[in-house]
């Protein structure tokens, strides 16, 4: 293997067991065993673990920017619809893993913001970019008259992606899709609608 | 001490480890140091970490049902302002621990309930009360004509508690009240008014 397949290996593996257990549960044995690779190899490539969690970071925030281009990105559809299609893009991402792990950006939001500054930092920052996306959305939705026009986008868009948060939070203790289901059907017949 | 003063040190000062750095980040031996007591004393009032944790989440939700009590349980004042009494209430002690650790029972849902079956079914339990003394709330709102009647209370609080989760994870990452601010005026203005 290649540089680059190597790292992009250790990244993978150790994206996969942090998503599940957490960046703190997740030991350097365990991601190397995962990555089939020796302890020199992942030193290699990062100075030591937080640098590799916030590769691990970039990793998750691509992953979700191209899930959410899916629907979001997707200009043939009205802008309500493409919402609508990224809660159930996600919904069924979710149901595949039979509602375990969650959303790895919250994970970490919630383990990590207090213990590492670089952490809270970053993950911040794509939540920023995950808000962004939705506000743009509303904001297409507002200029054609889909939604109340004294909503503001990007106030509307942070709230309706902390509420899908605390749901997918909900969501991984009762272990189906209802608080997601939930989530949905309030933020367009209560916030959105007209 | 008398066992039940050494027990409840070990559970004060654990909890509030695991409270800011999370369930496994906490060690035994941090948990020792800070109730000053000796590790056979532990092994004397907990079978294992597990069955001291399941011990600190009980004191979690004796210390939330207090706190929420103060709010939701003030009968001289009208449902909606008991419930934004409680939101309010939390955001002051948020504010005063300086917008870290967030609320106890959403972390350990977030980071143990893939980990953990007897984790998950007690926070599970604990999150059930939370939104059942809402619900209560809401009820009582609408016995009222205070909120509309088509809103569901037990869906509806529900709602209103994972956005109030999400708003709290956010708020982990952004270290101030906007958050829940944000959270408290959508729900008030577009949810439960009329």
């Amino acid at each position: 293997m290649g540089k680059e397949t190597t790292r992009a290996t250790i990244i993978r593996e150790g994206a996969r067991l942090i998503h599940k257990k957490g960046f703190n549960a997740t030991g350097l044995s365990d991601i190397l065993t995962a990555a089939r690779v020796p302890k020199g190899s992942f030193y290699f490539y990062f100075k030591n673990k937080q640098d590799f969690g916030l590769a691990v970071i970039d990793h998750y925030a691509e992953a979700i920017a191209a899930m959410s281009s899916i629907s979001l990105g997707d200009n043939n559809r009205p802008p309500l619809q493409k919402l609508a299609d990224f809660m159930d893009g996600f919904t069924a991402v979710f149901a595949k893993m039979d509602f375990t792990c969650g959303c790895p950006i919250g994970n970490l939001m919630q383990e990590m913001s207090d213990l590492n500054e670089a952490f809270r930092d970053k993950v911040g920052s794509v939540y920023a970019r995950m808000a962004e996306a939705i506000a743009q959305c509303l904001s297409e939705a507002q200029d054609r008259g889909d939604i109340p026009v004294d909503l503001d986008p990007t106030q509307t868009a942070q709230f309706i992606l902390n509420c899908w948060e605390g749901a997918i939070m909900h969501m991984k203790v009762v272990k189906n899709d209802a608080p997601l289901a939930l989530c949905k059907r309030m933020v367009f017949d209560h916030i959105l609608n007209k």
